[in-house]
């Protein structure tokens, strides 16, 4: 294979990726581009600009992605209504395609013939990272350092920073745990949580409060959809972004978004994890509520059918498939009546649908009434369908069955 | 058609079945047996004995079903994961399918050629009512008296009752609402529901506090499965009536499980409806926890791909249908390593997982450690797993896809 | 209900309509508008005109639709692969949403408020037809005579017609069974075949002779694809109706597309039916080719999950529905680069792929080559791939399971 | 990793296999155990047994597998009607789960820590054995030779079994293809055919006489269905492998059973292969044809839906799966009334349904029947029945959509 010339990394600036930027600079004796995006995981981006600049990096990217994120990957993901096992909303997942997209769009422009992350080879980012670089630019090589190096404890890789005069200060405010951010959410891994057993410590939390300590006084909210994303909150209009960092802060307040669960991971074992998504815990109960009153009884179901395959196309790293494609195209297409206003009441941790309206309703009045409905509904209609319905199970008891 | 000689009635004792009663006795001047069961509604009985012998009914049946129902019907559905249209947990229509398959027993027993129920043309009961005795006695006569009579308007009733004699007390506390109750939950129908953007009123609610007004002090609760079954509470085995009915109380106790939405009918039709499943809200939840660390990734993803089918079937009286029996026996082979612990906390209307713990884990901690994991996983073989994965992407790309 | 005042009937000059005609006059006292059609079921037009004036009618309706039912129905129809319970090509199904959307229009363009068809109480066509129709004009009322009158035998319906005069002499060639066809298909029910161990006897058989007098020398057929429908045929472009009859001739010719079979009916019972369908027949085995050289893997596996649901949903008669009509936008997407030319071989009842090729051929013979690749493949990467796919099973197997 | 000290071979005695050993012996210093498994493949396995011997293998399995192979695994997979991206009937597939239980049998007997095989790196092959391997023995090593060495192209084999004194006489009948053969199938694949384009010629054939060549007297054939396995042909009671060994004969004479076709590999790529099923052809038509009558209609819906999943896992090696496994349980369930008689028409490639019978069949002539019924269906039940079907689409109609 022949050698590399010039690699693409996904840089945060923290001691992980700074480690691999100076280790692919020594054992692939290539360029190194950096790469660095805002989305949404809330920390300052110009430090990691100054660090690769320390490091001989010649071109620097650093994006504001956090209103394509939301728009191109979030709100159509919600869509769907996906939830991975029946708990997990995909707030790592979802980021991922957008770097895959990213870094190639970048290798592309500086003519790099390599991409490479920090992600371990134990995970799904690793995976959703490399097939979305490969669907992308099918040429490309990936260079993923956790599956190549022997660097694999942490004193390790202390002791390659010291060695290459590597600053180490990772997160603002330290913490024991792999975590991940974005715009929609904030995950834990690793220590205690690797016992299913052990309750998560209430000060391993970062984006929520905790339901005990939101406020006693619940918070009603209206929010407005289009087309099944919600363009505005209690009136205002939004963008995507400001739409989700704003349920954020709320739902934040409020203790809402809490999760803690054992998943499958796509690579084949269990593992356990913690998040925080309160904007996306508010988003998921609302759009289903416009959903219950503006969409046929069939599409919701033939949607909800198909929404674990969905998500596991999502959680798996298929982003960039034609067979998620695909399901998008369908999904996007069912939403264009899911428009109206969901009130919603938030109180230390619930989130409780309060009402629903739309001027695309199929929700009649008329015909649900307990009340006389003048004829809207013939109630001996009834009498046909069970009969027709019952009729192959009645002639296989006849049959003795 | 030949003249039906005696109808057995599903009776609650209360006016709409009373007047039924009287109704099926002038119409169809035939000998009426009535069957009134406990499924856990929380009503005396006995009245309903007392009404009947004073209609003139000789054979009254008055069944304890409590243990049936959970035992055959409730946890057998919660195996699955059953929930309709992402919000509801078919509280109304498991019960259906008992009370069916007890009219026909007694059918049998008394030779009754004809049953009949309260249920009106408008709704999903009178359908999972007579699939399931169609199912069960194929040639049975099936009177709705809702479908045939004028008697639409509950003064119409009110005048029928007066001018027969029927007396009047439909529940000990007075309700405007139209009620279901079993021991999975208690529903509410009608009146100001039938605006979907008007919120439900506090005093609706009759068996959850709010969580505003739940204790400020979260209940920890330990339940232990069998099977994919709750077998005990806290340490202490229990039945499965038992089991459902502390989790009722206690979950109600911490304002846990209401529920308002909007759903579609199988008879075609949207309606609103508020529900109040304080148990199954909690069984719910600690059955998708102990699934996470006993079942295999893809049993659990088949089992996530065929839930919204298998709720649908049940929502819309499937329950003694043969692929309702074809699924629900692949379930329950799921089952058969879903054993150990939940530790779930209530607090205020949540349910946060604690702990799990099972001796027939997945979970590897070695595989899933961040530490060093002595050899067990091979993070190179992650790069074998990503490229063929992506070979059909690339190969694509490759062709200007 | 308010009196009809005047109503659209799908006529096609036989018996059965002829005496439809004739009893709504009389039962309605309304004006009857006669909508006929030729979707090529090889029948002259022109008597049903003559008749349809003979019985007063005012406002005649002979429509060729031949061209818009191939193109707008059967051709996306075969998008899908659709074949209902593994071997009906849906060819009377397929031909009843057109009929109903015309009856629709024709309704609204001559200010009718009923639509009529000769379908029987127990087939699956009424509720093709009143689907359709409900679902394009939701206020319309259907007349449905075969489930109204007493005319329910052969003998009653004769009688009829003698007694009011109408011409009896249904079809050019006299059949006992009970017929159906248009361009894809003809069907025979009733008779004989009502019995499933009675093998259909040979005179029955119009459109194909038996693959014992088809010809010794098979005959090679080049059929041209884009997005999935043929458009040419050895090199002659041809219109989408062209495309079918000239399959259905050759087929024919070649003892092509018998079928005999027991369906499944969305009312209930089972029946059994026999079905000449030459062209489909070659049509579905040259798209499946032309897809095997196209589609990606995963887009082809979740077409052929969802197929069957799509082609029940046609079967039972939900064509405009909003669920069909959304997977027919996803399986429409998935054609777009469905491109290319199958060749095939048709051989006394035989229908042999012979070969397939396109210019958007996912193939790529430097992958799959048994011989040396030049490194276009690295078998290595098998290693990991496999690993990783059994890593939960060996987790299994190693906690016991 | 620690070195191997005994490993198990499946060994055919030709050239690869034989090759393998070699290398194994050399490259590994160990012990090698050979299996030669009759499976119907059609050749002496006494070779294999001198083969071995010579080239100092101690111990020597050739085991019988043929009542094993149709019994357990083909029967299992009929009873679903599995076919592969709607052509392929998996005959390559669900041989390899046998030969990988029974390589893990012989490793357990004889104190074996690895096993090996000859499957390339590029194909199916080695997925379906080494995921059977793992699943069945989690600690198992397994050598894949194709993936390890620098063989890959014949001449070098031929050279490195020439310096080793391994002599060469592949098959009987020399055949430039690779080729796959069981009791079930056989297949071609390579040189030719590595082109779609090109049609397969005549004489690559071996089991089939071409549809050309067969008999002019078409064959009739009755066969007796218990629980979905045929368990008689006319009249004779057979065992599993004597059924499909008569099947194979009699439709290999009339031409039945060719199949050329692409397909989707696991491992990523498409591959043309050309495949001979005669007996499966048979097989798959008939039972499809008992089912007609017996099974429940949804129930039947339901596995046909499930179907391209089983399949899938088949094909991909997941025969071990949990997934499979439950998969597997469902669909035997349904299969408890699957029997009766099926007759069948064979002629020059035709499989044709002439009758089908059954004590235990759901086809209700009275019901079914086109003449008068007495009452046995109401047809006016019809009018209720589409009605209420039509309704959320009419709704939806009256709010404008």
């Amino acid at each position: 294979m022949s050698a590399i010339k010039k690699v693409v990394l996904a840089y945060s600036g923290g001691l992980d990726t700074s480690v691999i930027l100076k280790w692919l600079q020594e054992t692939y004796g290539c360029e190194v581009v950096t790469f660095t995006a805002d989305i949404g995981q809330g920390e300052e981006l110009e430090p990691a600009r100054a660090k690769a600049q320390a490091a001989g990096v010649r071109q620097i990217y650093i994006d504001d992605l956090r209103e394509e994120f939301v728009r191109d990957f979030v709100f159509p993901m919600f869509r769907a209504n996906a939830i991975y096992e029946g708990e997990y909303l995909l707030g790592t997942s979802i980021a991922r395609p957008l770097i895959a997209k990213r870094l190639i769009e970048i290798a592309n422009e500086v003519g790099a013939d390599a991409v490479s992350h920090g992600a371990t080879g134990k995970g799904n980012d690793q995976v959703r990272f490399e097939l979305g670089a490969y669907a992308l630019k099918p040429g490309v090589r990936v260079i993923a350092p956790w599956r190549e190096w022997d660097l694999l404890s942490r004193e390790k890789l202390l002791d390659y920073a010291e060695q290459h005069g590597i600053a180490v200060d990772r997160y603002g405010r330290k913490s024991p745990y792999s975590m991940d951010a974005n715009l929609l959410h904030i995950s834990y891994e690793g220590q205690v949580l690797e016992d299913p057993w052990q309750e998560a410590e209430e000060d391993m939390w970062r984006w929520t409060v905790s339901p005990e300590k939101a406020p006693d006084v619940p918070r009603y909210l209206e929010l407005g959809f289009q087309r099944g994303d919600i363009v505005a909150i209690d009136g205002q209009a939004l963008s995507p972004a400001q739409v989700l960092a704003t349920l954020n802060r709320i739902g934040g307040e409020h203790g809402i978004g809490r999760l803690d669960l054992v998943e499958n991971r796509y690579v084949g074992m269990k593992s356990r994890g913690c998040y925080e998504t309160p904007g996306g815990t508010i988003m998921l109960k609302a759009h289903r509520a416009i959903e219950s009153i503006t969409l046929d009884r069939e599409v919701a179901h033939l949607k909800d059918e198909l929404m674990p395959r969905y998500a596991s196309l999502i959680y798996n790293g298929y982003w960039w498939s034609p067979e998620r494609r695909m399901l998008q195209g369908m999904i996007d297409a069912s939403q264009q009546y899911v428009n109206g206003v969901v009130r919603l009441k938030l109180y230390k941790g619930n989130v409780i649908v309060a009402g629903r309206k739309s001027e695309d309703t199929l929700f009649d009045m008329n015909i649900a009434t307990f009340e006389d409905d003048a004829g809207a509904y013939n109630q001996a209609d009834a009498d046909g369908f069970i009969k027709l319905n019952a009729l192959r199970m009645r002639i296989a008891a006849l049959k003795g069955r």
